[in-house]
């Protein structure tokens, strides 16, 4: 059985909590069980140098993890002195989700720097941060309108993020860290709200994979995702 | 008038939240006011190198910020490849400080790893940090004690710490971000629950300060720090 | 039409020159049309501290582009003082794709080096990158075999990787730059000998994609990857 | 007793002297004792990036040890890639002291650059960059009144430091490198030549300390800094 | 004897492959029997800082192997974060002396950035590199002439290198690795075509050597440089 | 005419300061006219990693520049966290050419590390840094033998450099920073006491040099070397 008597096809307890911190335009905490991510979305007028006088804006992400979220302290980028592969991998993939439901060019010539910080991690992270990151963006995105910089929302629509994979034979939605680290396919989706894809990225861990497989994780994926998307929109609907 | 009323001689509403995250030995938040820092306590057998075979154990120090728990964003560190001088000195700090009221020897041939992580910042992230991360620190030592590692408590006696600051030239307790930018002299002074001095850092923004000055602001620190010491212990009274 | 009137399913000229350089174990040149990548396989023997008497073997590899392998020169990482997340995100890719056809525990206590450097990129150089790489580490495993170093293969079977994308709505195999640049959705697909899959890495440059897009992407990447496959076994069955 | 019979209340020797090296526009090599430190000031016109436009000038400070100033070899910072956060800690100290008593809108849009660097140490190389520094900035304002860039003089009032520590119990001045080592209690203290505190940072190193003990340390430290101040006068009154 | 029966005052086979990699202004790969160097020019319309505003171009050198270029794999220098002081001093020089022949004044406002990346080692890198530099730096040359960006050619003559040594107490031409590792006295010279000299940089690995052997080492390498200088002129005269 | 009136062919005032700071085992101040170089020699006992257990010793050099050394303000390498490749050709210089006179199989398994520091440039700091280094070096094998920790002095001969160089068609010795500056060829000269040659690294800085010239240039070092290694008897003859 999995933890909590979760059945295959069940997301975690999701939690989404905007306005956790007061700086920010945008800020939720997310969480997915017991991973738990605070993503930030800040305004900034002005563009990055490749897209000065483009007469388009920018949303770009950074990702990082508290030493201690984890099971055993992880040594701090800051003191190493460099983010490892995997943080640059989640982060460049939080971004690309993002910008994928906005129109950059509505947005103007200003850009949304996005952080989502694990302060808990029990696998999962970089769909939980997608998911709260779309939350947040969608804050700070009301904050323009509200002030009358923009006039027209340059979302497109939603997006969120699950993590599917097999486990001893079984395919499982949206995995824990034990379930994680045991499994032989590992797969992480980003979906829309209009059902299609943004990013599809399954790895295996073991055995090679079937295209049989790879369908039944993915029906698992849309399942979870439309959930998610449900759980985005009550949060947001909220005053 | 200071905000929400507060009197010259007055903390901000301080909570020890303790057992926050749940993977450290010790996981405190700890709020002064709006100012809320993550402050976790994390056990690792073994010493660095320039303590091998000396028969004590260490107890040191991280601080770091999430970008957007200021006013404006700040540049990540990790990102930036490498921690700020300010950074440097308040992590040396907050280790000394923990340093200052434990027993080494007692402690054996480990290390206690604090980490504190601002997630929201208004003035007095340092004085917090030392408070909060002395609750985690008797968390982690509890942890210890509780499993039988260590049989004697080498803790010595509670630290704390609080700034104090003269603004327009009124001693002031505890300032928050908006008196601190605007003050003549800042103050970081941390002490035990015997009412002696760990550390004192007094430096005049503006004007230089007189010796009289500066007993008027320890005599602040004094009566803050006791209070402080107070609230520390009825958390760690809690179950 | 594509350029020197390639059909929409037909790879580029695909060539796989083995002992390009003579130092190392294994050295292939892995051509896809104009893309060019050397591909070496050093063999180290010993195991990164992670592995330190788990009685098994290590393969991981590097990534990197000259300067000028592109239209416009790049900076040289190495004066740079970084990889860029893109680099890292490829070499992690290569890594983990060889590591899943190969069997640790029989490669022994040593480690295979894999030096993926791109010489002439014209796009695919990850999957171009694979593809030379499987090669050349099949021929660092022959000189084990040869040297009686290994009784028996630890390979387990072939692996290879192609791009697939939808340019104008058309679904492309083996995308060169001026395809990759300007397509909706792009695919990295690794597989397998017996046609399982490794890694799907699929992102929406444009619009999101559907499923039945995703269909038809892995339909023709299958196709090529089959392809490919019986290209590196007639490059190995040469003397 | 002291080292040469030094008195408890008694400073060690100390040089001031003027033009040590000869491109700087104020040169000085300061020596308390055995700690001798090379204290130049360069005049830059224009100032960094956050004050531009502002109307002001700006002073700061570098601070470094030759690797062999000390009893064993330290690593050259600059092989090492990168500052300890000690020396970040003095350099920030060296920068605050001074630029507490010059007007730096009186200064004009120019930048004036300390260095201090240890070529022997002995304890006090703080105090003694302070001391010195100091006497290269009035040195390099003397050049800007000469050459006419500058009709009124900027600095308000001298500014000198010493250290004063608690060894054995007994309150002493300007520690040696082998009282600092064993010392209870170190205090650094910043004055100005009108008797004011610009810092004071006092750190106990075994045992806290009291009020009481703190105001002793500050009783000698006010006096060893008036001397100090004395000597700088002397120092800039000769040719 | 030397490796395929060479005589001590013989060149080993050198090639210069012209458009060796198609998108650079100027590709060649050049070989100095074992030893392959891949020399692209790459031209940039502007100059760094340092130059602007002095109507006058510039031309600067990068260098590196790939990590199997050499019997036992080298650390790649991207990802150990930074360059050798071997790779600096050896782009330093192949910069210098593409300088010398070149009339910065009339290459007008633009960069040519050379880059020189070893495939294959065996002795004799820096030589093999200035060697196929300078045919690149030609074809770069050439480019802007046939576009009309240049009117008239700045390079005023030939630039090539050898290495001669003392090996074994005999006069060698051209030494391969095993050669330099046992010589005792190793130089490198840079000549023009005019047969005057650019750079000499002569190291004694064992014994110091005498004036006398100084001299015979410089006859042989102004006769090699002779033979590569008429090389670099076919290899420029084919179509 | 020279400044201060000097001939061709004559050096500059040159000092040799011993035990100028004390807790270096060799300590010197070299001048050549007013540039100053502090060199130390620090004995190590043990040797780096690729040299354990091969019963020899080892010698190797750091070389740096205080900021304000010469006419305006460099930037601090340890502020800018990497050493230049000018002062890691430098050191790797002074390294060799103290390798090159010592036996370090006689100095048994420990290491020299020499320190020069340059507190005022006026041109051939590295010569002055070789010429000086040598004798901090014989002081700390004065110390082994003294100590008795060897019996047997490992130094071979000595060594000293000079730079010459071309400047308006005139060869001079020991070139001061205008003369530097504004010279057609720059040489670096590094002789054994026995009239042999360690390093010469000629440099045309402007036009090609001939063969005829450097046989001059080579004829003035060997003089001005000569001279210089007087010097240093003279001040190793001194108690």
């Amino acid at each position: 059985m999995r933890a909590e008597d979760r059945s295959d096809a069940a997301l975690r307890p999701v939690r989404l909590t905007r306005r956790f911190t007061r700086h920010a335009e945008g800020s939720v905490l997310v969480a997915f069980g017991d991973t738990q991510v605070i993503c930030t979305a800040s305004i900034e007028e002005g563009v990055p140098g490749f897209l000065k006088g483009k007469g388009q804006g920018w949303v770009t992400a950074e990702y990082g993890m508290l030493p201690r979220s984890t099971g055993s302290r992880m040594r701090r980028e800051a003191a190493a002195g460099k983010q490892s592969g995997r943080t640059q991998e989640i982060q460049r993939l939080i971004g690309r989700s993002l910008r994928a439901v906005i129109d950059l060019a509505k947005l103007g010539e200003r850009q949304i720097l996005i952080d989502c910080d694990v302060i808990q991690a029990d696998g999962g992270t970089r769909t939980a941060s997608i998911t709260g990151a779309y939350v947040a963006l969608a804050d700070a995105v009301g904050c323009l309108l509200r002030e009358g910089k923009l006039s027209d929302n340059p979302l497109r629509e939603h997006v969120a993020a699950v993590s599917v994979g097999i486990v001893d034979g079984r395919p499982l939605l949206d995995l824990d860290y034990i379930e994680d680290s045991g499994c032989e396919t590992d797969m992480n989706v980003v979906m829309t709200g209009s059902g299609r894809f943004i990013e599809i990225q399954g790895t295996a861990e073991g055995e090679p994979f079937s295209r049989d497989e790879m369908n039944r994780l993915l029906d698992l994926a849309g399942q979870g995702i439309a959930e998610l998307i449900v759980l985005q929109k009550q949060a947001l609907a909220a005053a």
